[in-house]
């Protein structure tokens, strides 16, 4: 695919982002070394090198779950009598639920078809991340889970990239999340390395001066959403270079994204 | 269903986004006519023109509320006394507060300093979108509301890009919003024309031919989060160009986004 001008020229910093699907990521099975196959990925991908210092490189939870082996087969799965009920009237799969019960913390909403909890990492979300899209080989009976540990993926991909290319990018792991009030799904972080997630901007002045009381920047989700929008849904791109966007560097942890209980409205 | 030719199609883009801020958009104040100061700016940014059908201008809120002159002098706003004692407990400004209740159709959450509203379009968020940052020569005592109509308004910048450079682009109003959960905010669309805000890929197959159960994008509001990332918050830029989405064309609502009360698990 040759450049497009307004892409390369809008991965140039002040004002202009990029976002450049990785080209050739194959399909990924449990046991794959992910950072290698993003790595030749990275390679196959014209624009996407020379990477640079404020690159974010977003790789899709999917590819990252089954590459850890996060993944269950759901013919080994006995639901719980209550989610057999529940599963039968919304048309839901009872075992895939049971799943998302046992990897939760709690169960925030179950109701109208929809089952939010809280995961184990603290993530808010409907079906606690369990899911049976994009399996590829292995689709029929399986889901994926979340990663155990995002922050380390992310991680793990960041030590790669550096080894390989000699630039030390931040990595985000994203996965698409419902929101309360609007319908829809968009992406969000759920891990993060070499970054900090959000940009704090209270005590800082706006454009006139004037001092901002309560901007906080959730910049890592909004890097993982502008990646979603180069990668879709269907197409079998997994991950992208998101350029131009200037995030604050630090050891951020998603955990700082999350809302401690006290302060949540929605509980 | 059967998968819609040009839902598949915006699920399907060619793997590259670029954000392009608008250059030189001076401070807009009431009465301007924005939608000139636009289009001067458009010409201004070499990379934006010639536009593409398939373009997404996104314009932030405040510059819309400002030249539509949707803004309230908190000097001559007389707060009802509960707002006085919530305010005093938590260091907000009691005038704004009374303004967001005018301007609410019902209080959804009132606590830990929050007050998260309903506005009259729909929209649940902090401070029902009334805003004192960013307020250019008018800083001090003022606030912008909510344009009255964002779909409307964003169709008046369409057709006045469409008359001056012969290109029918989306249009997007965006404006910060907090989410549950989740500390910061993301940008999100509110107001549309000329595209749908949803692409329902229901019914669709994914990557692997599975048919995909539950998957609506959220595509209008990724685009304005998208273009967040260009535009920052400090920075007096309200306006990009979002390129290379493929949004789904037609004559969508921003009313389509907004789940009926009777499905909000989170009233």
């Amino acid at each position: 695919m040759s450049p497009d001008p307004a892409v390369q020229a809008a991965a140039q910093p002040d004002g202009r982002v990029a976002v450049i699907a990785l080209e050739g990521v194959p399909e990924i099975c449990p046991g794959d070394d992910l950072a290698a196959m993003l790595l030749e990925a990275l390679r196959n991908t014209p624009l996407a090198l020379p990477l640079r210092d404020d690159d974010v490189l977003v790789v899709t939870q999917k590819v990252v779950s089954k590459a850890e082996g996060a993944i269950v087969d759901l013919t080994a799965i006995e639901p719980r009598p209550e989610l057999v009920a529940f599963a039968e009237r919304w048309d839901r799969d009872a075992r895939q639920l049971e799943v998302v019960l046992r990897e939760a913390r709690r169960v925030v909403r179950m109701a109208n078809g929809v089952l939010i909890t809280e995961t184990r990492h603290g993530f808010i979300c409907a079906n606690g991340g369990v899911d049976a899209s994009n399996m590829g080989p292995l689709s029929g009976n399986v889901v994926t889970l979340l990663p155990v540990d995002p922050d380390a993926s992310a991680g793990r991909i960041r030590a790669a990239v550096a080894r390989a290319f000699g630039v030390d990018v931040a990595v985000l792991i994203s996965d698409s999340f419902g929101r309360p009030w609007r319908w829809g799904i968009t992406d969000v972080a759920i891990g993060v390395s070499g970054m900090l997630p959000l940009d704090d901007l209270r005590g800082s002045p706006d454009a006139d001066g004037r001092i901002m009381r309560s901007t906080v920047r959730a910049t890592a989700d909004e890097i993982a959403t502008a990646a979603e929008l180069a990668l879709g849904k269907t197409a079998g791109r997994p991950a992208a270079i998101v350029r131009g966007t200037h995030p604050t560097r630090g050891e951020g942890r998603i955990a700082d994204v999350l809302m401690p209980r006290e302060m949540d409205l929605f509980p």
